[in-house]
């Protein structure tokens, strides 16, 4: 439809350095809890994520040139060679300026029966199409061969950054992030859906952390995987530290020329995705689910009207719970025995948009648009002042 | 706190003939589906249903002395000397004009941990204060007796035959419908909560029917219970058959003096109780109790404004899945094969309603304000007009 | 991507003939209540409506060339010409085995910002993307200019007809059906999103029908549009009588060939659009969506677990309600005075279906699959039998 | 029912030097936005807050006899005066372990037409029926004489101190609560229905702070009145600082027997009321509703499972809005506009709950147990530590 100069398009996949950039708890930022092995989505056994990184071009924008900052991430309950496999899964929406697909269902249904989906606000039609064929051209359902389910796609706006009205996600990139789903360590910052996105006044992108949950006997992990691209600069709040008052004189953003943005300036969203191996049923997921919003509010987000907060939370307990034609066996926990779960979720969830927003370097998009990383340095003596910082 | 003249009052106990009355398909009226033994709510083993009916006084009211039309009703899922043993449950407000204590917590947990209560709309405070002190006095929760319950108290008004502002229900009468629950033929029109009800313009009261429903080799049974004190007269449809409208200038009511009513004329309500010992966790019985209201659009409910049109949905099946400490076990159907649930819970509510209307006899309450009973011979007779009379 | 022969395609527009096809009240069934000047949505005032009709080929099905039966259905509240002018809205969904997008926001903001889209469940990634590029190049928002919305889109399953996984819908069927909006009289049956649909056993599609409510002295219009696609046989009620019983032995589809079927046999949905220009806020309109559903139970639906039974209500009053920078006054009916809003939904709904059951003709579609019409002549020989013909 | 010795009960009135005691703000703890007049809900204006607070007896429990730590909160939106003047109203729970009366009729019908009123988890029936009682006596409709209304009741569970099966609660108390409204300084800490509460770890109460906020040229206001009974030590957090980590060793209760507790050790319950003056629907209340939790998350808060966190915002202005038989204008604040209000509802549960805590004394009660004010001196320490204490 437009002319991509294709040779243009750099798409960095997850694999590069993220190994040796430094974290929120590397900079000495306190958290509470104890995280998994990875402190990721992926440290629950089978979850795998997958980014398409589109970036290209720089300079004024052309619609249908660019330049490009935009992505997909795909993120697979149970991993991409399982195939169809649902899980039990609610969502809840904080704020509903945004889009999540597919969500209908999982509420009548309590599953999650696809890969959840986060890409930029404009491409997810393109991205919902290609995950319908993706599912026929891969045999997705196997022997429920003539079943049919509703991709769940997500979205956050990069038209700051972005040529979002350029379209430019293809159904390439949608099969590149499924492709690249893994487990093991997670990208964070400019990577996937979340490549263009900012937070609470400075770049942001996607986060991931995780949670160790010990109830009696048994040990749960909790993951998180955040797109942040949310909040104003005044309200971030790192380790309860007023970091964005701190830094309220430093530079965040630059804003050259005028965006194709169809938003509020300060408007934003934020997906999050909550993973466990708990064995919750779909009503008590939507409990875990609704946690979300504590984590967010630490951090400084207050859910704006602009604010697309959809959160999705599901299970890989009761692996054999999705079942068309009997009466099964599904694991619950006690209710009385939940709450760890809830301050798990509210603890990663507050990690995780840290994370996103350490990881994150400044980039700079259309129009010489340009959104500043946080400074690590003025963090980490913000947190000195306060008495906050772990040495 | 008002000078009751006890021994005026005369509580019928639900054990009085109603073995002999007809019900709507002695009459020949036509119904889908295969009704349980009793055709009624107490079909789903183990479900208990009690009244305390309270009539006394005629003539002009006097606040506090009555006449009184009223009473209380008691639906314990599992039987009352089971004592505490919660049932999974979800619950839906078609209109809300009404109130139903509790259900906060049905929603949060997925459990109903308590009889349901069924009264008039000012008496709903004392049921559930009688209540919380049974608990203790009866050692209700025995193990868990640290536990602590929501009564679940939910109401229509009768208070155009009622003295309803005399509060007439009193904590023994409550104790009095728990101690006559029992399972068996269910007592059915001018009885419990339902005595001074109206439906669709004929007196209406308490209503039951069930449904079995075989789903791949397995039975289940469907129970419904319903308070029934609804709609217009004109919107009166039995068997598809518009009823009301043929019987436009049948007397329904007189009306001989300004009642306390507090609402408009032609308000009400119906409470509806699903219960079922299909294996349905409690995102399912959501779905179960919201088909409900096609069941009240099908009689010619239409949700009106002044309704509180409140279904509670509960399943006797898993009965340990209510835990304190514990991982537990629990069974659920398939969603591809519920919707025979939807069907049962749509015939039965329906046939329920009618039920209701074929049982309730004509009742003068307060100041000679009169219900009259739905005439069983026109009934009979316009069914044959259009050729929907069983015979 | 594939190789349509686009010249095959004959897209019927929506002008042909309907004028002259009998509607279920031509053919004697008894409704209830006073229709508008069209028995139509765009009785009120301002609300257009536009299709695209996309058939072409028969036989064995190849992907991607067909046959194809589908379509796409646009109503602009306002109509098209108004461009950007929100709505009051809410929505509800009976059973959410289905999709509609945008409806996060409509819950979060109470508006409806976009024309409502239905097509194939397919189809609705593109049409989304077609509607988001339509936007900026009709200078959708005009003074708006930097506003985003997310497009409302629809669907239900065509894939017993149509080749659903040749992805037929495109960008160019989403621009017809935009520009064929128009108030005036509605085509009903085979067109549209509704083109290779199905309804209670026999060949379904598009419908409309409107009722006029007179409260106090005001008179305000209620208009329906449904997409009619659900449903069993044997509930088939038309006019409170057993149609679908009565015609248990009549053809009413052949099944000539395995389709690509991602559903279960007997699966559907409706999706139910409800226009009204009574001043109704968002929390009062969810009300009236609510009672979609209690028309839906009248001729038959029982919400079943593979239906996307979705329903959407907007007011066309308060045009000055949706407002970026100030505080605006907006007017509200007494809640007292709504439950004729609730009837006129109930019976439009009721009528709109069956009148898309009556419009629909035979249609014949993939590898020879064939669903037939609702057989006119036994139709109103089995409303005589119960007495229910209007002559 | 038991025999109270009426003579031992002190029931004192909130008159009591209250403005004397330091709040928050005094002791140095930094909170964001601007108060009202008196930080409190009262600083919108109507709004009328009265309490009957019970306190009596020492020593060992006596059911029926106390010691009895509880009392009797009433909110009047518009004040007594005004009588039956419904405002529009929302509600929202974090977490459903409680109950709040009267809530299904506010999601239906947008208004809420009652006081609000708070007691102890065992005392909402008696509360109920008492509000029910007043209305007639008080002549509370006036021209609306035949309505009828769903009293509001919210409860906290006070039986750590309280004797609570014995029911000490009686209409007298609600009465005087209703008696005893006024505008102006609200009283804090241990009164009303919050005097036997605890809070993250210390005595807990009732808290209040208001927010004013510009928006364009007009200035709103919000208030907030928290009954607050939640949360574990550890997770308290004042200013950002972790309070209740530093206070881990200090002392905050003795048990020195057996509590006739229901609930689990760490259960609890914050009720939280959200009052403003600005321009909003219902559907905007709701959005206004939910983001309570922030706030609540802020502090330390998890919403646990044993947790009733039941919120419930209104709004004073469109005091035309409640009308019976017309359509009425009312106005309404742009979304775009809304979302310093949201600011201002977090900011405010923030500091309500603190204040609350900071207020609360430290109280013993039924076996000696006792709960701990949190220790001014050693806040201020911890928040020197930390550099947040403003001087």
């Amino acid at each position: 439809m437009n002319k991509l100069t294709t040779l243009l398009i750099i798409t960095f996949i997850c694999s590069i350095s993220y190994g040796q950039k430094p974290r929120a708890r590397d900079l000495g930022v306190p958290f509470t809890g104890e995280t998994g092995e990875l402190n990721a989505i992926t440290d629950v056994k089978g979850v795998e994520v997958g980014y398409s990184t589109i970036i290209s071009g720089n300079g004024e924008n052309t619609i249908g040139e660019g330049p490009v900052r935009t992505g997909v991430t795909a993120i697979f309950p149970r991993g991409v060679a399982k195939k169809f496999s649902p899980v039990y899964a609610n969502w809840y929406s904080l704020n509903g300026n945004g889009e999540m697909t597919g969500t209908t269902w999982v509420t009548e249904s309590g599953f999650l029966e696809t890969p959840i989906m986060i890409t930029n606000t404009n491409s997810v039609g393109v991205v919902r199409d290609a995950v319908l064929k993706w599912y026929v051209d891969s045999n997705w359902y196997g022997e429920n061969e003539e079943w049919y389910t509703y991709p769940v796609v997500g979205e956050t706006y990069d038209g700051f950054l972005n040529d979002i009205y350029g379209f430019h996600v293809k159904e390439e990139h949608v099969l590149q992030a499924i492709d690249n789903a893994s487990g093991g360590a997670v990208a964070e910052g400019n990577v996937g859906g979340g490549t263009g996105n900012w937070t609470l006044g400075f770049k942001g992108g996607t986060g991931t952390a995780s949670r160790i949950i010990k109830i009696k006997d048994s040990t749960y992990t909790i993951g998180v995987l955040v797109q942040s691209n949310f909040g104003a600069k005044k309200n971030l709040t790192i380790a309860g530290v007023p970091v964005g008052v701190e830094l309220k004189d430093t530079l965040n953003y630059e804003f050259n020329a005028p965006p194709q943005s169809r938003r509020q300036e300060g408007d934003g969203s934020i997906i999050v995705i909550v993973a466990t191996d708990a064995p919750v049923l779909p009503h008590q997921l939507k409990r875990i689910v609704q946690r979300v919003s504590l984590g967010i509010g630490i951090v400084g987000g207050r859910g704006g009207n602009g604010y697309g907060d959809i959160f999705l939370a599901f299970s890989t307990a009761n692996e054999g719970a999705f079942n068309r034609d009997s009466v099964v066996t599904v694991e619950t926990i006690a209710n009385d025995l939940i709450t760890p779960l809830f301050e798990g979720t509210v603890q990663a969830v507050e990690e995780a948009i840290i994370n996103a927003m350490v990881a994150a370097e400044t980039m700079e998009g259309i129009n010489g648009n340009k959104l500043y990383a946080l400074p690590h340095d003025l963090l980490i003596e913000i947190l000195k002042k306060y008495n906050r910082l772990n040495e």
